[in-house]
């Protein structure tokens, strides 16, 4: 009982604590009228460069070059189409629209009329997503993934890279569920196929993939070696059935300043799949404290079990009468004896 | 008790497996002495573009345009005004200063002198912080938070874009506890507001608000659905008593280079809100395992009442004289018949 | 048992919830011949700038200037030499490589061919990492760590700033287990030499180094008051051997528009020190459920110890026939009584 009260019983599992790095490799090419050709490296295409538990490989884009900060007329939406300046009021910011509305209404084409809005020119139109995804490539790319854990507790400390592994094997292998078990390196394509999705698919739109190490470990000495185990699976929701902003993308911007000084920059919009490295594991070890709880618990219901089961045998069973005839038959042997001894015991008071 | 030993008892909980993704939508104004007009959009103030579970949005700002890699006095503070040279040590580096000095003092104003450092000059003045914050309008945004959880032992997946939510109400919904529960898009300064704090106060120093969906269920068939709940909180604290650095701000810089390759930069100073995506619950289901221990322990203790009320009662209570005798009576009447009853059997012998 | 069933028995502790804040200080200062005399601050050495539960501090770095999209020889390799075009093949891209292959094999230097890629060139020359590091003076940082925690079951909050340190104890103060035990601001190399790691080693490779902040409190109105526990380690893996990519780097660059228009970049492979904030804690509070299932457990534990240890005096001690003797006399002679009180009663049926 003293145990139980001081140590607060049922402490010996232990959650891990985990440190996990990234790095991506690989090179993409691709050949728009916007930028010419251009060849993609790592520090183009993941962003941010850095980041604790998770990366983003950009695969898709919709690129707005030399936008600046000035005036023009709104993408054409039933919302922002007018006919005459009367249609727009300035300040108005439409939440679907791209800029603060300046109260014109300028000519978009020669056939739509739109309300002027002061934002960064020319607008976005990403309304055409390249298809299939520009970066497509990225399918072919590596992540090696380093990850440390530690149970603090039972002083416990493992990595990915297991001790049984030379160098030279890490340099060409390649993850694989039946051969490479254990080699941290893996091909994006093979990530999301293993999640149960198609990489070209997935890339013009974006997501969200989990990279799932479980470190869950019995550290008894007569257990196996402590090994982590991967898997995979997408977590966002590729349903697109009531799915709002399907996919996974995000806006950022490079800025430049021409030699006159004015600010331009380059607008991005990304698609791309955000890997999501998530390590979890309790790992337990036998524990005097525990086992006695457990057992104390059970030896207890034990005794339960037995009143549970003979009422049980009695109430609802066929041919419930011949073992309770034979139950009782002992049973009142029995009180008759007591009340009779008793009887006898008053009588000799 | 086979079941408590193998199957390591208790475990009929599972902790969530979640995927968060975030989306700011809205435009703000200003119209500054350094930066002219300009619009801001999410490109622009979102700080980094993405990120896993957190996102920043910038309200508040100190921009110090076109620094260079120079040379110029030290601010005046009393750590840093000087006399002549001799006051200055070239090479150091006040935690509380702005560079590293050249040992130079030179003439700050017509009236102050301080140190000269090399660094980023100019240097940026961040005593006065504008107020109303210059992107006050940030309390119009929105969010769309997009969440995907799983109970992997339980296969269980969930999402915060429920299943009987269609698109149309998706595009005019807005959160709100009483009448839109479960709609995903919040305006930021309606989550302000649910934290307790004011949203103009909050945005010319910054802070951190917790954004909490809990999705703690039970999940066993007879239970209701499952469905995430939302709550807000101030992460950070508000109190300026003992507040070192209050609020939540950090520098970031764009660097551009001039025709002629020298580097400059514009440093930002960004204060704003911090808003971090919480997701937490421990979902349960009926398992026997549990059930035993529990009630086996229950049972137990339950023995362990009936003595210790017992005594409570014999002790403790007026009138425990009348328990007490009744109590004893049959106590000593019983004990009485008993050692009657084995004298009489040793008697028998 | 209705307490066991309806509460879910063991819930009476709870996990914590937690924001944390960085921000960090201090300048170092570079000479090279690529970037010339400069000083690096705060907005410079600390990518990205933002991010939740962890920073990252540049500490050495191995810079590309001035690369534009083009084509160059690729860094001389057993896989990239090449005699003529025919060991080239076009679009080929390999994985240890800088770029996808034109099919051209060019001369690299006036005694080395390899094959043309095309990709950001000049190439990144990696093979020499300076040392000491460049910005060594990052031992002499310091940072503020501000975090705020929740135990949102037991409605308690704490923050690591405490509230009877002062403000001006707060300006000069560094962290120190003996001296200074709740001071929240960290001297850099202090940080790494209490996670037993030289900085000077450290910051030429990088690493990842974890601040792990213990919330773990007994917040009974008798215990004592709820302080933060601070420890550091090292959570990457230091150990060479197998080490593939060891210590903590990663690929960033800063994009320019050249008053042509010609997009240049800047490559940083950027070394140095990710410093992860670890908050953990399970708060205990007196919770009569835990109470009753604990007591009743070890309760029903007893019991059976007792029925143990006879059977272990039995059979497994020396003189243990001394105790059986006497334990068995004692039951014999019960029994025996037992049985002819028995037979007595039968007899007067």
């Amino acid at each position: 009982m003293y145990v139980c009260v001081v140590q607060k019983a049922y402490q010996e599992t232990d959650s891990v604590i985990s440190s996990v790095s990234t790095k991506v490799k690989g090179f993409a090419f691709t050949n728009t009228s916007d930028m010419g050709p251009r060849v993609w490296d790592t520090a183009d295409y993941v962003i941010p460069p850095q980041s604790d538990n998770s990366f983003f490989v950009m695969t898709n884009m919709v690129v707005t070059p030399t936008q600046t900060q000035s005036r023009c007329p709104e993408l054409p939406s039933p919302s922002a189409t007018c006919v005459d300046d009367c249609d727009c009021t300035e300040g108005h910011s439409n939440p679907q629209g791209s800029g603060i509305q300046t109260g014109l209404c300028e000519n978009y084409s020669t056939t739509v009329q739109t309300c002027e809005v002061r934002s960064w020119c020319p607008l976005e139109i990403d309304a055409v997503l390249p298809k299939p995804a520009l970066l497509a490539a990225a399918e072919n790319y590596t992540v090696l993934i380093k990850n440390s854990i530690t149970y603090p507790k039972f002083r416990f400390h493992g990595r990915n890279i297991l001790p049984h592994i030379n160098s030279s094997y890490l340099k060409r292998c390649e993850f694989n569920h039946a051969t490479d078990p254990h080699c941290p390196i893996f091909r994006l394509k093979h990530i999301v196929s293993e999640a149960g999705e198609e990489f070209q698919d997935m890339a013009v739109m974006g997501g969200i993939i989990g990279i799932i190490i479980d470190w869950s470990c019995d550290l008894d000495s007569w257990a196996g070696k402590c090994y982590p185990k991967y898997s995979f699976s997408r977590l966002d929701n590729k349903h697109h059935v009531n799915n709002v902003a399907p996919g996974y993308n995000f806006r950022f911007a490079k800025y430049y300043r021409t030699a006159d000084g004015e600010e331009t920059r380059t607008l991005m919009k990304a698609y791309g799949i955000r890997f999501d490295v998530i390590v979890f594991g309790t790992a337990g070890k036998f524990g005097i404290v525990p086992t006695i709880v457990n057992l104390g618990a059970a030896l207890s219901f034990l005794s339960l079990v037995s009143a549970v089961s003979d009422w049980f045998i009695l109430n609802c069973m066929a041919k419930s009468d011949v073992y309770k005839k034979h139950k009782f038959t002992y049973l009142s042997d029995n009180s008759g004896t007591e009340s009779i001894s008793l009887g006898t015991s008053y009588g000799t008071e």
